[in-house]
This record gives C-alpha cells, structure tokens and sequence, in this order.
C-alpha cells in the first residue's frame, strides 16, 4: 500500500493538497509534526513520498521546505498540488457567533482573518494553536482550548465539527502551492505542460552574475515561473538560487540551458521535472523547440566532420 | 519619547535586532502578536518604527513581512539588523537535562533543534508555542506549560531564567535579518555602505521580461543581494519581485537603474535606502561612478545644446 | 552661393547623391578626386558641405570615408542620400553593341557588369578608369581612350552621350548610401523619421565588451541599422564600431543610450542625427517614449528629494 | 603543381600576402584582374586557391571580396596573412624626387601617400593607374605612363626598378589582411590560436535581434574580433552581419554558440575555420572549456536518462 507523509496533523491545507493526488484518498496518510519530518521520512524510506508546502503557506515552513528540498541530495519534486485558501469558524456544538470568547488558530491563519475577526468577533481571545488543524483538534479535548478553531473547511469536516462561518479569509482568491517528494528516480513523463525545479548557487557575488544565468534561459526561451535567492548558510553573503521553469527536461530547450549553466555553476542541482498543477500548455516558438534544436545540431556535425 | 513596535511577546530575536538601533534601549518598545500588527501601529502613528523579520526567521512572518512591506503604500525601511541565531535551553529552576519532559517553543525553533533534541532529550514531550519567547513566559505561569523552553538567550536573561544548555541550534553560524520600517519621509544618509529596497511588478510574463529588468541594473553595475518572486494575490500567474540592491537613491548609478525600469514597469515600488547592517564597503568601478554619469550628462547636454 | 564639393568628377553617382539634396542644383557643385580631398575642402571652409559615399559604392572609398569622418573631429553628417545604381554604355557617336572593341569604366563598376559583358560583348577590351565618369569623359578626348564607357545615366547625359544599353548591371536594385558632410554644427531637426551615427571606441577586447554597448542601445529600444568594427590603425587589436542607429539625438531614447555608452567608453564620438532618406517613420513603443522617460525622471526627481 | 589566383597584376600587396603562404613560392600564381575573377577560378577548378583582401585594402575589392565570399556557397576560408602596407617611389632609370612630373597608382594608394606628396613632389602629376602594380609596369611601356609610380616594395623588385623613396606612406604601421579561399573541405586543423569566419543573416530588423546573436557568442565566451552588417542586395532594409570570431569550429564553445544561433537564423553559413596570422594563442577561461561543455553534456545525459 502507498504511504505518504505530508504536514499534520489531519485535516490541514497539507492534507487537501495531498488528497489531489490520484490514489492518495485510499493510501496511507502520516501526519508529520514538521516539512523536516515528513521529508525524513521519505529519505528514510518509511514512506513512498512526502506533500510539503512550497509558497504562500498559512502553516508555515515554506523556507524550510525550500531549503530542505534543494539541500538534500536524494529528494526529487515529482508533482505540484494548488489548494484554495479559505477559512471557516468551527465548534463543537452549535453556538452564535456572538457567543464565541476564544478562537484557535495558527498565528499564519490568525493573521489572514484579522480584519474579519475585528469587525465580527472583536472580543474573541486568540488561542494559538501549532497548526489550523491542531486547534480544531483541541475543540474536542477534554478541556477544550477555546470555544471555536479557525481552520480549513477539510478538517471541521473530518472532525464532525459544526461551521459557523466560512470564507472568512480577508483576502479572497489566495491559492497555495505544494509539491510531493519523493526519492529520486525517473521524472514523470513529460506531458507539454511542465515545471522544472532546480537550485543554483551563485557563480560568484558580482553585478552580472545572476544575469548570466538569465541570459541561458532566455537564449534558449525558458520562462522562469519563480525565483528566489537563498542564503547557503555560510555567512549571509554567498547564496543560491531556487528557481521554477516552465518546461520539461527531456525537451531541448530546458536541456540545453541547464548544459550551459552547469559550466559556470557546476554544483547547480536538479530537483525535478514534473506537470504543472494548472495543466496550461507551453508555447514553445519555432526556434527553442526540438525540431529547432535538432537541426541546428545535424548542422554543426556535418561542419564538424566535414 | 520614541516607540518601536515589535515582533513580541518581549524577548523575541526581533527584540533583540531592535535593540540594536542606536537609542531603542531607552525607548518604549511595544510587543505585537504579529508583523501586521506591528506595521499596522506604524501606519496608524501609535509608534514611530516598526522591527520585523525579513529573512529565515525562526519566528515566521517573513514572507508576510515582505508582501505586507511591498504593497503597503505607506511603509518605508529605514534600517537593518543582523542577529545571529542561537538557541538556550532554559528553565524556572535549576534541573539536569536528564529531568526535562517536555520543552516549550514555537515550531520553527523547534526544527532547528530537532537533531540536539532527539540526541540529547530523547523523550522530551513538545509543546507548541506562539513564539521562543510565549514558551519561556509560559514557564512561569501558575501552570507551567513545560518543564524547560527553547528560547533566545535574551529572552532567558529578560525573565530570570536558568540557561541549562546553550548553542544547541543543529546548524550554527546562522543570522537572521530583520528591519526597521517607518512612515514614508526622506532615506537615512548616504554613507558608502548602504542598501536599496524596491519592488517591481513584472511587465509581462514571458521569456526575459526579468532578464530586461536585470540589465537595467547590470549595465549600471549595481548587484542585486536578495531577490523573490512574489505571486500579486490576483492569482498564481502575475507576480512581483522583491529585491534589495546594493546602493543608495543619492547614487547615480542605483537612480539611473530604477529610472529605466520606471520605464518598462511604472509601478515600481522604492521602499528605501538605508545602511546595511555588515557596513560592508561599496566597490564601485569608475564606469558607474558619479563622476562618470556626470561627465556623460554633460557631453550629451553640450550635443543636444549645440 | 553655397558651395558644395563631391567625389569627382562630374556625372558620377556622387554627383547624383548631391543632386537630391534640395537647393543643390543651383549651387556651385565642386568636383574632387577623392573623398578626403572632398572633406579637406569642408575642413578648410572652401565648401559648406561634401557628399560623399558611405557604403556599397562603385567608384570605391567607403573605408575611407568612414575612417575619415569618424576620426575627424571637425566633420558632421546632415543628411543622407540614396542613389539606385544602375549603368549604360554610352559613345561619343551612335554605333551597334557588336562594334564596341573597348569599353572605359571604374574596376568596381566593371565587376559588377561582368556577366552582361561577357555574353554581350565578349571581346571588347576593358580599359580601366578612375572613376565611371572619367571613363565617359575619355571619349571625348582628342585620342579617345575607348570605344565606350560603362556609365552612370547622369554623365551620359551630361555629355551628351549616346545610350547604346541601359540597366546593363548583373545585379539590379541596388542602392549606394551617401552622406552630406559639414562642419560640425546644430543637427538637422528631429523629423521622426531620423539616424543617428556615432563611433565607438571598444572600451576593451574582450568577450561581452561589444555586447555591453548593445545592452546600452538595447535596453532604450534603439535599433542599430549599421555597424562596423574599424581597426584604429594602432595596430589590428584595438578598433572602434562605426554605427548608424534609428532615431535623433534630441529623443530621450537615443540620448539616454549615449550617455550610458559614455559612461563605458567616453571616447565615443556623435557624428550627427539627420533625416532618413527613406522617410520611414519610426516606430517607438511606450516604454521608450519621450513621455516615458520624462514620467521617470520625474518619479526618481521625487524619490531623491523627498 | 599547387595553383593560386590573387588580385593582381603581379607584384601588388596581394602577391606579397599569398607569398606568406608555405609553398606559395614555388606555385603558380595566377594574377586576376578583380577579386570576383580571382574567386571564378577557385570556383571553376582552375586553381586550387584564391588570396584576396579582405580589411582595409589598398587596392579595394574588400566589400566586393566580403560579399562574394559571403553569398558563395562553394567557397572556403582555410587562412589569413597580414602585409605591412608601405609604399615606395620607383622609377625606370635613377632620377632626383625633384624630378618627378607625374606619378603613376592606384587611387587608395594615392590618397594613402598625399600629404607627402604635396610636402615633396607638389607639382607631380597624378595619374591613375588600376593598381599600384598597374602603375609600375606602365613606366616599362614603351610609351611610360608617368616618371614614376607609387607602389609596394614588391612589384619595384619583381620590374628591377629604381627605388627612389621609400616609407612614404602618411599614416606608418598600417598592416592589411587578406585571406586564402579555396573549394569547401575540411578545416585546417586546431592550432589554439584561430579564428572562425561566419554570416549571419538578420533573423529580423528589430532592437535586440544583433543583441540575441552577441548573447549566444558571450554565454560561450566567443570574442568576436570583427563584425559588418551588409545589406543583403535585396533593398536597403534586410542585411547579414560578417563576423571572425576567436576559436576554431573544433572547440565546443564556437561550436556551441553557433549551433543557438542557428536556431534563431538558420541559414547562417560557416566560412572557415583557420589559423589566425598573429598565431595569438586563445585565453579560454575554465567555464567554456572543452572539459566544462563536456561535464556538462554528461551531467545532462545522466539526468535524462536516470
């Protein structure tokens, strides 16, 4: 049976990425206290892959995770999850909202409901709580840590909880991304609608450095669909780059400009080619596609062994 | 009297990068339960500057930092700290590590310590806090929550607590940056050392639409030391890039370069110039010196006057 | 009276270029027997102006013209002139192709009726000239040096030829450029339809040095209609480019690129704007506008004095 | 027997650069009367190979020679000379300089020598000549076309003429270039110090196309040590850039950067790869070695095909 860890517990934004994987609703889902634990346990062999998130994250550890995943040299990014980022109040029992005294929640979540909760629930106390899900757990302790948890519509369900009020978040829209990783191995096939993750560190701290790795992609039209740098942790000057490119690494065009990077950042590091969890299909001009690539290179061996 | 708000409860790594600015140890600081909060007091004038975590923080709020920086029109950095990241373990009453069975910190803390802990403490039980700092009070609360927190030196000092073991980070040497943001109003001075903070929506989203922006700053050679894309919030597809130069506005080359990137992306953010907090020296070459935009100002003044 | 001189004699395509030049016809037209004695005369202030070829010439000194006025710190082009290049053989007295055993004209006019001489006139003699035109006036002498001359129509005419064939050349279509030479003064003014012709010194033999300076142009939207590495006679090493770029010095544009080339290599030297003999207009996209660069002026004006 | 046309008649500087060749001495040197003739005759097998000018010339055809070679799809470039451009004064018999009432050269020539002329012969007569050998052998005519000629040291000791000054050129250390055409065929092989011929077509007439093209030589490296746009013959507007880089075809990193290229303008043509005349040897930086493209391409493969 299929094992996946992702970030706990039950019932988090983690879980709803997870569960857009085909065949995750019927595998095993471990919950992890930490992205570190729940990449552990993919090294580690316990599980077949982990759902960690990567941007925008209400729970946290997006650097972490970045950091973790570009370090670590047997982790491989096999697959994008987007999940909506929306919010409901949940309790245990039925109560108004003008009843509500305390509310749990992670401070991430408390911070993305504020304006609503000023105006609705100015009274509320906030209770922090380790994850969203973690304090609609705690609303059926025992002792309960408060009167209702803000957290995604996926755990109140999976707990049974009533839901007082939903869509609460005080910007709508807001989508975050995840992505599962596994050991490494073959990438999933290309299907013309691709993402490439790689890390790159910095040839060297000059104006033009980090242009020149631009120049290789855009000589080859790759499209970078994220950037960010990143210190090494050795000191706060030297650092790398985590990047997303449109494309696939069986075609030519991200093929080549990785080739060309590799030769002035030689410890650049390959974290995946994987679908884009948006499904949009590449354009590709005349010039970067295989075709174009392959001419140029039957070109080139007919001078060369002329 | 000057106040400062900050990333709280007090004891925080914030407090500490606070109280790093000339002054702040006789001012007032306010605690706030999170970066929004501590901006919000900023924009409504109930303090004079703000302190908040911009980069690898252990505390979170980083990555809301910079989005809430970046799109409010109203908020100015004025400064940066640099505090190096060290952890305590610290308890009410002297105990041996052997004694302690559960350890209070907020998450991110607790990631970077998990290799000390799981050596050291085997079965320490975690509890989840807030912050280092809401895990340190916690202790001397009527009920403590935990037997021992994981915390900042600082915060241990604050509260009169025993240091049980210290430097038990799993990665040391690590600092995180923190800055100082204030109401709009002139940069801090020149001073040969200094940064330049901006935000550039990105024009269009294709192939070198970055690399276009990048040239602007390589062909004035001003280095770019932080760079991320960053989705706008109108859906994963548009975005902006948050990125620190090296540089002040007062230089011509750092003007020259924004007044071109005016060009192609006019809604272009400048959230300040200020002094970096390494004092590390600028290098510029000739070509891009004052002088030199200078001299070219003036030969293309005498053409076009001809 | 104006005066203007022109690579001699008269009836050449030279002579032709000058013609077009409004106000010409009237004025004293100076023949000279060679593109730097034609600049001499506009040096020494004996002609308001020279026309001279600049490219693809048939009666030779483009290398020399270029080299001349690109060094010269006292000549300055105002306008340009296209001339289609098309030649007839013409005689002093009416006479059949086949009687033609010698023909009169300029090596470079001769190699490029090569293939209709051959088939046409497969045994007649080639008797080589200074210029195409003193092939034609060489009929006319007392000994005629030929039977015929290979001609500009222009000379034909103003000799009263006979045409015995005409458009004769194996390539037709072809255009030559030419250049208005004067002392340096006021540039003609910006019609919207402009050139702008410079020389760059390389600011350093080395890969990216050229590529630098098109960064300057590229990152301004100015496009380069012309360029030519010149060695600088200071051995094969060291050369300067000679460029023609669309647009007029007195657009934001241009003036902007200059200044930062200047900054790079402030030898540059600006050789004039003028009118496009083609009168195509240009095109200019918003972000290199004159507004564009106006409004970012303006924003940085705010920022540095805020 | 080994045959070679060049731009005669003999005893130009042509002659003197094909004399550079190993083995020219004893070949056949056929003179032709223009490079375009020069160049038939490799063409028509008639001889083996062709040296023609190509920089800078004395004796004109440099536009011619560039075109031809350039559009020719059956020619070569297998090596380059350099001849030190410096002009004598001969005559049949001894004479004094004050002697002299006319004097015989090509018109380049002449212009190269006019301010000495004027300082010491001002009265002599010029009297053009097809070239400068031209005009040396014309004082053996039976009827002498001048007192003396203006020609290379060369042609004066081919006729046994008198060398009555010498040096007499305005502008010393001029050196032209000239280069050996034969039938397409293998490349000379790597000697570490060469250079490489090409001809790109404009992929299209916008800022930034000759920009794409410079980024694919820089992202590799590749100097370029000479470069001129041409028109394409087909009106003014479309054009080719004529480019000699640094490094032979058998070097990954021409190699490399040409294979781009070709994507964005396909039917660039490679002219040659050849040794360069200065036998300057190649400075290649570790990152656009042989061994870093190699790395690279296996770094790649393994990826692909894990």
């Amino acid at each position: 049976m299929t094992r996946y860890s992702f970030l706990g517990p039950s019932g988090t934004f983690t879980e709803a990425a997870l569960l857009q994987v085909p065949g995750a609703e019927e595998a095993e889902r471990v919950p992890a206290s930490s992205v570190l634990s729940a990449l552990a346990m993919v090294e580690d062999g316990s599980v077949d892959g982990a759902m960690v998130p990567i941007e925008n994250s209400v729970e946290g550890g997006v650097t972490a995770t970045l950091d973790a995943v570009s370090v670590a040299h047997n982790l491989h990014i096999v697959g994008e999850s987007l999940v909506p980022i929306t919010f409901v109040v949940a309790s245990k029992e039925p109560m108004p909202l003008s009843g509500i005294r305390s509310l749990a929640t992670h401070s991430h979540a408390w911070a993305q409901v504020r304006r609503w909760t000023e105006v609705t629930v100015p009274h509320a106390e906030y209770i922090p709580a380790s994850s969203t899900a973690a304090g609609a757990q705690g609303l059926l302790a025992e002792t309960p840590v408060a009167d209702a948890a803000v957290c995604s519509p996926l755990v109140a369900e999976q707990l049974g909880l009533h839901v007082i009020a939903s869509g609460i978040e005080d910007v709508s829209g807001a989508v975050t991304r995840f992505v599962l990783v596994t050991k490494p191995g073959p990438s999933p096939e290309l299907t013309g609608a691709d993402k490439t993750t790689v890390m790159i560190p910095l040839p060297e701290d000059r104006p033009g450095a980090l242009m020149e790795i631009l120049e290789h992609f855009s000589t080859r039209g790759v499209n970078i669909c994220r950037i960010e740098s990143r210190p090494t942790g050795h000191g706060m000057g030297d650092y790398f780059f985590s990047m997303d490119l449109e494309g696939h690494i069986q075609e030519s065009r991200v093929a080549d400009a990785l080739t060309g990077i590799h030769r002035i950042s030689p410890k650049i590091r390959f974290l995946g080619s994987y679908p884009r969890a948006d499904r949009k299909p590449q354009q590709v001009t005349r010039d970067v596609s295989d075709a174009a690539f392959s001419a140029a290179r039957a070109w080139i061996s007919s001078l060369r062994h002329a």
